[in-house]
């Protein structure tokens, strides 16, 4: 059965228009005003007054992460019905292989745990060690898997982290394979350095959380991945980045004509490191890495996302519960399982405090929403836009809708909300996943197990003028 | 009658598919694949293999202008039909009223004179002097003609150059009309102080032209008018960027979240000031302000593009012949009419240099020719992308077509071009201007007259964060 | 008679040692341990324990000067008696002649004006205005009376200001005469339409004073006098820089190897602009052009007097009284005298919190307070530094003591002081003046008249290398 | 027996005026015009028309160290003979212990080579790998040896490198003990993966070690320095900066005010990578790392060095002979004994190059020369100025006379000079070490092991504002 959406504002990063969407086989069949395709029981719905938009892609999420001796509080099914309760439809997970386990190995634990996502889904693979398959086995997760995308990060030394020499050669690896390296920046043998002296100083509160790892630390790791990057001749892309040293990095780099992309999260957006003083521990909620910085950094945040420096919006997604998972840290901010929960407040937050606010504009919104975090992995044009032949992953938004996020109403499985009380103004009316009706009128009709795995494309990037 | 256009690769500033475009009656009426709309009588274009772009929009061109003594060498007529050969469909040209003349008067000899042209026609108001009822006229321009961006130029003082005191005034009243302030931004002062220096050294070839205007006067200027705009709360677009000083005013004010705009030309990108060492008084056909930079300015300005600082490419087109017009300045370089041709040049550089040298990928392309323009002087979704109800202005581009740039072929009015001996690969097949094949197959077919005026809409921007 | 000054600790802007200085005959004679030079009657003073330091250098004061339709409070005798009190040996006022008056005339008033100084002077001359003899009369001012620096102003158009034509010819004649160019940076046709736009809302508040010329109006006319500089080839020197914009326009020259210099003032370098929300019109006591600047310009400014961006520290001396003079600026902030007091407080506020807070050393501090002034402005050896065959100008300087600033206690001629309630560690116990104590144990000694004009000779500072 | 010198032109880091330098007992005894103190026996040196300099230190040099299967080829005595030849008269060379190796046992070793100097010299202890002993090793160097500063190695990882954990861990006893770290900023890593690059490829030539070692990894290792320095909260000083990117790095933190010195070479000042074309193997004389920068990273430096963002100038003096040292790498660049001789040279270079051709002034050149060094290191007052009490370490300069570098005629024991054939003017005509005459006329008349261990104590340093 297919089904219509009738004379809503379909909007994509470039172009809006009133018109139609005419879905049939989970597919987009037609876009354009007066479509008079539909046949006898295809579901019409009248998108009159209201808007349009492609499905949103998370490219950064983790659903159930063994992580600081817990696991993240949402599953592959909870985790993707909350996003597609926020218009999200596809979502962009990692694999993070444990120490010593093989990549292939780690691969076939996450697609088993992947396997009851209600909407589709993909990896990138984490390189968190370094062993003699782990280039062949890259090379193997590019070629033979779909995975065009590999994750390293500069922090965790000795847990998931690598070292320099061992990035080199992933990123060498990636060159060879048309893969994109992706780097979590921060300088992790600082933030050991520092964490020790707090808690040599008896400073354990979650504050000294975010004081062990300070921005200049953050942009130093992303200036270095950008200098490695270079030396190899790879694009680069930075995952959540949080502040002002780490957008100088990347804007340098751009401006030389270096194909570095970055991305941040609507809480480095929307919050300051106030949160840190909530009394009764609860700033243990926004205990994540890197943290959530002091005033300033936002407004350039906002910026670089008008100016185009940010390429995407994530969420970072990986939620823990305030009882019996964030309270493992009570006596030592070192053992507060980092994360929070998020996927499903994206679309609502980049909405409102984004275009509402006047700090870009809705073709802006769709690329950091949609397009680009599908176009940059790969996933272009199955995901990422409203054009035929695309998947039938569409979000029937009005504008006019009025929420509050809490954690007493929000799908994740969390206790804690790090937006609680945030006034969203928009919302989807209609959530389309893959041709069937998922969401609809504030309520998820979601199958476990629907979402498929999807293996993605390596894109060629332009390649760096002068760098 | 309509036109169909078969099975070509659909690019718009953010997609691509395959498909087909239906145009009837002037305008787009449908774009998606296997479209069954045709009537018998239609054009139908197979595009198969071949590429369907919007038709372009070149935001700043000067036809017949009344400058320094003469009158630039193509009117409107072969100017817009030299435009539609190269896959430009509409133009915005300046009125540039002369000094002492009312600005509505000024906007009446530009009609006049624009009526012959064939393809569409928009203006910016120059502010070339200021009196009593400039702040009216603009008003009126805004509100009843549909001109809504004025044009100001920071050198040129005494003759069409304007003083910050009046600079500030247009800023505060377009900041009121809603329309966008554009700003040829030299320190004109400081060029006049070198001029005078190297004619009293006897310095006269065109080199000295370049000499006269180094990059620092255009970096200043374009900071200065950057500055104002900020303190008056206005979006600002800068004409014809050059330079690496102005592209740092650009980015700094970018990164700090103001609403800042910039247009490069290709002669800026792909041309270095060797060419003003040319013997025989042929530098002084690259006699343009700003001036033909010293290598090194290029490829910051391709990052640029690429980084997304930039966000249109025009041409400035305003040609004069070597014989009879630039050997005006044979004794002084001061006295060579400034401008060249390009406006059928711009889609076969950019894409060539652009897109296939990897510079920037097929959407930036489309983005910088034609739907930036289009959208940041509202025009679109008239004009500038490939929408249904948008005008049918298309070029049906062939990707394997190759060419080679020179005066003696090209359909600009002048006896030079600044391109000559450039190669070119990919070319229009078919250039539809308001739903009739204007070109085709390397040929023709315009109609003096058919062009129209189109008024403008006023366009808000998204407001400066942390300005 | 001769002055001993025996086994103080000698600190130049160099090096430090402990000895003796022998001054005789208004001159130092020699330096060193063990100085065996005295003769009977002269007089000894024992400096052990405390630290002998160069008589300051204050290159930015304005006494008994007509501004804003009153006359600053302190003349010429109480002025640079007060300086005494601080230290301050040489001042450098400015001539200000009034529009269409010679600037010899106003030369001849200024010095009829400054003859009852206690203490040496020099003058600065500002070109106010443009006629036929300016540039020869500043010829006439380099050549003849010892005047090697002219200032000028880049707001005020209309009044003292003038436009960037006369700048540049300005700075043309300088260039001829080796003469140094010094920049009052704002953009007064940005500070005009501000405060238009303040005063038309009924915004008639101190506050707005300073929203009016907010940081970027200067760093704009910085950036702007520092390129025309570089275009004519001559260095520059910005008076009373304030603001990190400026101070990056500074920076980013000096990196390219341009001669620019610049000078901020304690009162920049202390105070934030909360002070302009004192209530019952105490704001007023803060209005001075640029104004107090927000909290976070200060640490800038400090990082740049260490980092040696920033040459001098000078006060812009320029004090009127809150009762009969700010208060005319009851109604309009744009009537408030401009300037405060600060020439005494120099001494004690640089050497508390920049020595002892240990933001530079003690050479530092001796090369902002007297050497550099000295040296850019001609007067070294002479003035500056204590060598043999320099004017006896010398501080004795007592580490230990302590005061606080008041305007009870402070020997300027004026009801407030901006620095009221400052703590101050360290103070002069004997000021040598042209080899006579004329402060000793907090009391002043001095002589009306007894100062001498200081002609100044003209300076070659390295010349810009790739500028 | 004293020495007089007479009516030179005395020219420190702040002052210059003509007088006497009295010394006696190897110290200065007086300074001033005039001086009477001279006994019989006294050496009368008459500098009329000459210039009196304090004797040079130069804070970087490696005698007779084994590296890279060679040593290099002057030795204590022949290295600090050709120094004095020069106008140098102490150095700070290096205790680089082998992996494993004691640090005092190093220290014990150098000492021992040393003994044969025939000037005075102090050491840096290298930190070249890390044990259990390390840090109270260098506690012991700090306290009891007087060894105040460590140098540490961001390159050479697995041969004299160090990692950042260990890094980090010198810097914070640096701190505990009141040290200096230096740091030698290349990202080894990086390197490593460009030769292995390069060699693969077959390219051996000297070329390709400047090519495998480029700007932006001694960029991205001296931010990293810097970082890790302010999250310790210490000062760092960067040894031999060669490039823009890191002298942005550099600028970048003295701006925030945080206390960060960087030292340059005559070599990356004066000569550019065009040398590794030379034919015949002869670019293999220029090999050393950094390698020789291309064009215009020269000038930067020179504008640094004016604008103070660079605070001394060291030679790196690390001879080896064309002849059976560099030949070793004829088939591979890797085995080309880094280094180049220079300590003779620097005095006549920075003069030449800086001085006279008005880069600098003579103040700035002796900061650069002496008394930089001297203060950074913990030698001055005893070294680095001309006071009294100060070492008698002088240099009588006669700016008149002229040379040209080469190979045939220093004093350097190495069959290449790589700056063979520069011109220089001015030299020296005497040089005193120790209250001795060591060089006179052009002829050297020193003794061997007259020179002495000098201890050095810590320096307080401004503390970081706003860091």
């Amino acid at each position: 059965m297919g089904i219509l959406i009738k004379n809503g504002e379909i909007i994509t990063a470039s172009d809006r228009f009133v018109g139609d969407v005419y879905c049939d086989d989970g597919k987009i069949v037609a876009v354009g005003p007066g479509l008079d395709k539909q046949r006898a029981g295809d579901t019409v719905i009248d998108a009159s007054g209201q808007i349009i938009l492609p499905g949103g892609v998370d490219a950064h999420v983790h659903m159930e992460l063994p992580f600081m001796g817990t696991v993240s509080s949402d599953d592959f099914e909870t985790g993707t019905a909350a996003g597609v309760a926020g218009g999200t439809t596809s979502i962009i997970d990692f694999v993070i292989p444990a120490r010593g386990q093989d990549l292939l190995d780690g691969l076939s634990m996450w697609k088993e745990k992947a396997k009851k996502s209600v909407a589709d889904y993909a990896f990138h693979m984490a390189v968190t060690w370094f062993g003699d398959r782990t280039l062949s086995e890259l090379e193997t997760c590019a070629r033979e898997h779909g995975i065009s995308s590999f994750k390293t990060f500069m922090a965790y030394r000795g847990a998931i982290g690598i070292e320099d020499p061992e990035l080199i050669q992933v990123m060498d690896q990636a060159n060879r394979l048309g893969a994109l390296v992706t780097v979590h920046a921060e300088h992790g043998d600082a933030v050991v350095a520092l964490q020790q002296r707090f808690l040599r100083e008896g400073k354990t509160a979650p504050r000294y959380h975010a004081m062990s790892r300070p921005s200049p630390v953050e942009g130093e790791a992303t200036a270095r991945a950008i200098m490695l990057a270079r030396m190899i001749g790879n694009p680069v892309y930075i995952v959540h980045l949080t502040c002002t040293e780490a957008l100088s990095a990347v804007v340098e780099a751009r401006n030389r004509g270096q194909m570095v992309m970055a991305e941040t999260c609507p809480q480095y957006l929307l919050l300051d490191d106030s949160v840190y003083d909530k009394p009764d521990f609860e700033g243990a909620a926004y205990v994540m890495s890197p943290p959530i910085r002091p005033k300033g950094h936002q407004d350039a945040l906002w910026a670089a996302l008008a100016a185009g420096h940010i390429q995407t919006v994530a969420t970072d997604h990986c939620p823990f519960n305030q009882v019996g998972q964030k309270d493992m840290g009570k006596d030592s901010f070192a053992k507060i399982p980092n994360g929070a929960a998020g996927i499903e407040n994206r679309l609502g937050l980049l909405w409102t405090y984004g275009v509402l606010e006047g700090r870009f504009d809705v073709h802006r919104f769709v690329d950091l929403f949609a397009t680009q975090p599908a176009k940059i992995f790969g996933l272009y044009p199955r995901k990422g836009s409203i054009v035929p032949g695309g998947d039938a992953d569409l979000v029937v938004f009005d504008p006019a809708a009025t929420d509050v996020i809490s954690a007493k109403t929000h799908h994740h499985r969390c206790d804690r909300s790090i937006f609680e009380g945030f006034a969203v103004k928009g919302k989807a009316s209609h959530v389309i996943v893959n041709g069937r009706v998922q969401f609809k009128d504030g309520k998820l009709d979601v199958q476990r197990g629907a979402g498929r795995y999807l293996p993605r494309k390596t894109v060629t990037f332009p390649r760096p003028v002068g760098a």
